[in-house]
């Protein structure tokens, strides 16, 4: 346990995963299955999720990983070329610049952020030590969401308008059984009021709008329901007497919230988890030559669809698939979440080997995770809207689209 | 012209109506068309209009009715038991009124307020006359909003949550024409920036919520997108030097209003009129059981839909049938909008001669219409929330469920 294994370490790059809960031993067969990297160390508070890493590793015919219950050390490895954060989402900008700190590359797994405070470290940190840190937002890589860019990059949509996402998904009984599970989604439940998970439907949105590079997010106004949904779920599935059916909740189960762009878009965010309902993403894309709206599945671009009738956006997605989905073989699509978990994964890897621009980078990061926060501050002040901080100092009006990257979301080298 | 003609007063009820622009001249011949009704007088501002509304009464075989052009003679008369006005959004307040002034029940077509003040005196003068008066918003006699508020008493959402609506119609040629076809749209989209058009999709959800019987609006914030949609319509249809081309517009292409409610849901509204989109009204109504989405036409009830996924509102639509739309005969549904402006229409003149309580009272009508005064506002603020005046000055909390009278929405004698 401790020690580093890695035999040849020239030519594969070395990564030390941080965080083995569902999403880390999610993310390791990945890894695993990459001829490029070596999972080099594995790291978990809980010794039996170490194990079942190790497991992994070894059921995949690869070199045990060195086993660490502390971080630093896994950060601190010469081996380790760059971190991989799978931990709870409280944590991550904490073990984020403890890597930027060592000098190491590092990518996160999403989550929003406790405070504005911590937004603010990440940048200072990733701007004063010049080593670069990205948010593995996998949804940024979904095949609808890549089509999406390519459209609005070609003029499909028009001029950009309105834009909503959400992430809506019954997670009621992972929340009331968090704490069995060690699950932080409980606590983060019990104790806040606010969109605690923004990113899925906004970082791809973001991206539509130029977020960063000629736009930016400038004030927030939120508001929640009652809670009611965790308990009532704890109730029958927990019985009466369980902590899930008899705690308060802080959390409403229905938080939406309205984003003001400093274009002149706005954007409706929703979280709602806490409800019986299908999975969404909620989106729609709206602009002044037409819309697209996720839950009918279908789009309408003026001239081009029957008047006033919406047409299936399957017909679309096939004109305009990204490059990357083009030339993806389908096993790579299958192996994760539909493939969008492997091409983010990729992009981290391959950019940061070849000291390319990432294309989520810090200012992506803070300016999305600060939405948990802001929302939070806006619920407790009543829907009062609030500023979004503009992590850039002013260079958003000036920063040009992403340049083309290997696994870029624009352009792809 | 201006001569009382009703032959047999004591059988029928004398109706005067106000305004016969493109709504009044649609209203008419559904009112021509009752046997107990005798239209007795017409009113407009313009003589074409009045015109064409005396030959509709010729053309269905009735006396032409009296014909005027100010709206204070019509409900002088004694032959006009009743008024139903359909002017112009901003003079729907005075001619109220007026008419409950002179004791004459009295009926509006839909639309916002131009002040909060303006509802406050509408509501003191229906409380001092005694004269009732009512909104036809004819969405709440739609099909699907009537099944789904039977589903919502029958308990099949469990409690309500949130729920959303939305006027979503491409109108960019009425607004961009709005002056050579003197439709007032155009100088409200011109001067105001709010949602000026809520209550299609609030009334049927206020209906739900029990709003001003056990509930009320509490607050709302409300924010805007930029204004591109008119402007484009414009130059592409009517030329660069057309003043639909060239003038500012205030309005903002989407605005979107979140509204909280004293019982702890809360409410998404959309006003999307300036951008090329198929018709919507954006309805979603979610509570502890189950959700169901207009944009997809589905329905999920925990336990009763297959797990996780979607099933046609359909089926439930059968199962839910309001029982107005059960024992209407065909021909009536198909009279106008599919029936419901019949019903509406059916529920003002019944009530009113049975002198039963109306479906849809004066502080129904406030609350509703003092959405767009109080968006506008909101968005003038940067999206701060604003508080709903109470106009019922705290009956909402006592005051019980509708009482069931003929065509009501809850239950029907």
């Amino acid at each position: 346990m401790g020690l580093c294994t890695m035999k040849s370490k020239k030519d594969k790059t070395g990564i030390g995963i941080i965080g083995l809960g569902e999403r880390g031993l999610g993310t390791l067969p990945l890894l695993l299955a990459m001829d490029d990297i070596e999972v080099a160390a594995v790291c978990d508070l809980y010794e039996d999720r170490v194990a079942k890493g190790v497991q992994l590793a070894i059921d995949a015919g690869k070199a045990a990983p060195a086993c660490f219950s502390d971080y630093n050390q896994v950060i601190s490895l010469d081996c380790v070329d760059c971190i991989i954060i799978t931990t709870s989402w409280t944590s991550h900008p904490e073990i984020l610049m403890a890597a930027l700190n060592a000098g190491k590359p590092a990518a996160t797994e999403v989550g929003g952020a406790s405070s504005l405070n911590e937004c603010w470290d990440l940048v200072r940190n990733c701007e004063r030590t010049g080593t670069p840190c990205m948010m593995l937002e996998n949804c940024c890589y979904g095949r609808e969401e890549m089509a999406l860019l390519q459209m609005v990059r070609q003029g499909v949509f028009g001029e950009l308008i309105h834009c909503r996402c959400a992430y809506e998904h019954d997670l009621r009984e992972q929340v009331a059984r968090g704490v069995e599970n060690r699950h932080y989604r409980f606590h983060n439940y019990q104790h806040r009021n606010g969109d605690v998970y923004p990113t899925h439907g906004l970082g791809p949105l973001a991206k539509l709008l130029d977020i960063n590079r000629g736009n930016r997010f400038v004030s927030i106004s939120s508001m929640a329901t009652k809670s009611r949904g965790i308990h009532l779920w704890a109730r029958e599935h927990l019985g009466s007497d369980h902590h899930s059916s008899v705690i308060d909740f802080a959390m409403g189960d229905v938080v939406t919230s309205m984003i003001k762009c400093a274009r002149g878009e706005t954007i409706l965010l929703t979280h709602d988890t806490s409800l019986p309902r299908p999975y969404s993403r909620g989106g729609r894309v709206q602009g002044t030559k037409g819309i697209w709206i996720e839950d009918n599945a279908s789009i309408y671009i003026e001239g081009k669809s029957p008047l006033d009738a919406w047409e299936p956006f399957s017909r679309y997605m096939e004109k305009y698939e990204h490059p990357l989905w083009q030339k993806s073989s389908i096993q790579e699509y299958c192996a994760g979440h539909g493939g969008m978990d492997y091409l983010v994964l990729r992009a981290f890897i391959e950019n940061v080997r070849d000291k390319s621009i990432l294309p989520i980078d810090v200012y992506d990061m803070a300016s999305w995770m600060a939405v948990t926060p802001l929302s939070e501050q806006s619920i407790a002040l009543g829907s009062m809207p609030v500023p979004f901080p503009d992590f850039t100092d002013g260079k958003w009006i000036n920063r040009k689209e992403e340049a083309p990257s290997k696994y870029g979301l624009n352009k792809t080298l």
